[in-house]
């Protein structure tokens, strides 16, 4: 096969290595057997960790550390990620309201996602004029009001005093004040990155669906969907219905308060990241696209990124080759999606805590017999 | 790739497949992408187990049933095979003195080869002109003497007494006479399958570097070691010197009996069998060699099926695709010695318990992948 232009488009392996290191591994192996390829290293995330890594090495930029308040209220230093056009800011919730901050002190009941919304005011004090905030990782229920709360959005109990809500204290929140983080977001566009469609409560709502793995046992579940809903109330007090909203319930409801606090548009992720990378235009007289992720699996394919990849290749006729750490079956769907073929690194038959220090290794290695197998023919 | 003519030989996958099964597979998953591909299933051995019947499925034939005496002496029931030619056959030495046959009563001082030679005799009884010995994973170490005892080679202790030694017992042997056995041999053609070249005795002989997974401890080896010389000078006696003879060591020193005795040749086992299955004239006009084993290490390429079949498909530059198990590190002799691309069956990180129930599957599926690349292009 005659390779003249290649893209590599993988998503990181999430605990082994970034999408940038598998990109540049990729790269280098094509150049190997096909020393003239135009060949394209370009690191995709999925909207979720990773993300502004990728759109960082993507269009460039820098990383701004701020301190901010932790999911318990502790200080803790959190980074976010300016692109080098200089108004637009990349977003990670679980950079200020990630699961792993609170460590075993899990309580979805009193978590914040305030120091997300400084890492917010930050960058628009920096001038940014776009906000892309992913959602993923949340160890919060609270409905995203400590993001409001940190761009000025004020919460009254009955009695009058302000509070900073937490998914525990929600039902307290008598009354809502958007009048400074209204003027604060002002020309100010947010999109949110979100693959899920879970609305804010109920059966599926964030506190019965996400909870439980934050923290709540099913008393705390019953509660925080109470808040939710109390919260969901409010909201359409002043106008600004989320009860329904798809994707309403990502992050303990930051899905539905970031629509109605910071007038954000949720969006796929992978869609967006894309689009922001420019793949469809990059993708003109492209011969192949390799793309990965640490575990493929047919059955779940939606907004990942192998999916997303292929997808937008299948319309441009471009075939795609997934390198992925472990395969589940069966994956028939992906073929139909525009997965050309799967090929896992797995070269030992040995659980993953034995391998994944050879991560790095077994991609260039499988990359390798497959660009043998191109060059066949 | 166009693909025209393919042939599948494998090797089977030790403990999980056979190769008659690997080799169905991966004719069926080439039938499925290219359904006018003239397919070619060739199941492979590399002259240990599954020799027989890797030749009985390319030539055709029956098994043979013997009630023989086993390892320790017991009564056993052992399986040869008689090619459909009628005149040759394939017999294990394995079958009637193999480790397995012992379980834990192993004792390389006390095992003999004796069943082997009965089924070597009933070969004979039924017409066969030519035998094809494998020598992999015997229990013994009487130098072959079993063999030739049960071909009518008689042994005699100085006292005049005739007696069946055994690796404990050979320095009892004063004398040997090989009258009725070089009778019966008259006009046999024996083959060895053989891809060791420790030599009968010694350091690199077959007590000191076999013997300890037989059962013998140090003392032993030793004892075992002077057998064997002992047997080596009473050889000489007779003008049968075997003393060097390069895998004179092999199955306990069979090698060196089966020359002494049989008058046999050793051959490697693999381009013996490459032979008998005309693979030569087989590969001309293929498009490509689908090849595969369990466990694939570049660093031991030599005797083995995957080596063997690269070597011939090599100088009638055919490619190889190898799919295997575990891929050992580093390959690159591998690809030097004409495998275009080797890739891995294992599809998630779990250790190989876990993982062999599903093998057939998982080489099915690595087949479609591979094959959806060659489709391609």
């Amino acid at each position: 096969m005659q390779l003249q232009k290649v893209i590599c488009a993988p998503d990181s392996f999430k605990g082994t290595l970034s999408a940038s290191e598998i990109s540049l591994r990729m790269k280098e192996a094509i150049l190997q057997r096909f020393p003239s390829c135009n060949c394209i290293a370009l690191p995709v995330a999925d909207g979720g960790e990773g993300t502004a890594e990728c759109l960082l090495t993507a269009c460039g930029g820098e990383r701004i550390c701020c301190q901010v308040q932790g999911p318990l209220g502790e200080p803790i230093s959190a980074e976010y990620v300016m692109l080098s056009s200089g108004d637009t800011a990349v977003i990670e919730l679980a950079a200020a309201a990630g699961l792993p901050l609170v460590g075993n002190r899990k309580d979805p009941s009193r978590t914040t996602t305030y120091g997300v919304g400084e890492l917010c005011r930050d960058a628009l004090q920096k001038g940014a004029k776009r906000l892309f905030l992913t959602l993923g990782g949340s160890c919060t229920n609270d409905g995203g009001t400590g993001i409001a709360a940190a761009l000025g959005t004020r919460f009254y109990r009955a009695d009058g005093t302000p509070f900073l809500p937490t998914g525990g204290t929600l039902r307290e929140i008598a009354s809502i004040d958007t009048t400074a983080s209204d003027r604060l977001l002002e020309g100010v566009e947010v999109t949110v990155l979100c693959d899920v469609d879970n609305p804010l409560c109920g059966e599926r709502g964030a506190s019965a669906v996400y909870a439980p793995q934050k923290g709540a046992d099913p008393a705390m579940v019953a509660e925080l969907d109470a808040g939710l809903s109390h919260l969901a109330d409010r909201l359409e007090d002043i106008g600004r219905p989320v009860r329904t909203l798809p994707g309403g319930g990502a992050a303990g409801g930051t899905g539905a308060g970031a629509v109605a606090f910071l007038h954000g548009t949720l969006r796929s992720g992978i869609e967006t990241i894309l689009e922001l990378l420019r793949f469809d235009e990059e993708l003109k007289d492209t011969d192949l696209v390799f793309t990965g992720e640490g575990r493929f699996d047919g059955q779940s394919l939606s907004g990942k990124v192998v999916s997303g990849i292929a997808s937008h290749a299948q319309k441009q006729n471009v075939p795609v080759i997934a390198v992925v750490g472990d395969i589940g079956d069966p994956i028939d769907e992906a073929y139909t999606a525009g997965v050309t073929a799967v090929f896992s690194t797995n070269r030992i038959a040995a659980p993953y805590e034995q391998i994944r220090h050879r991560a790095g290794e077994d991609i260039s290695r499988t990359m390798d017999s497959i660009l043998r197998l191109l060059a066949l023919s």
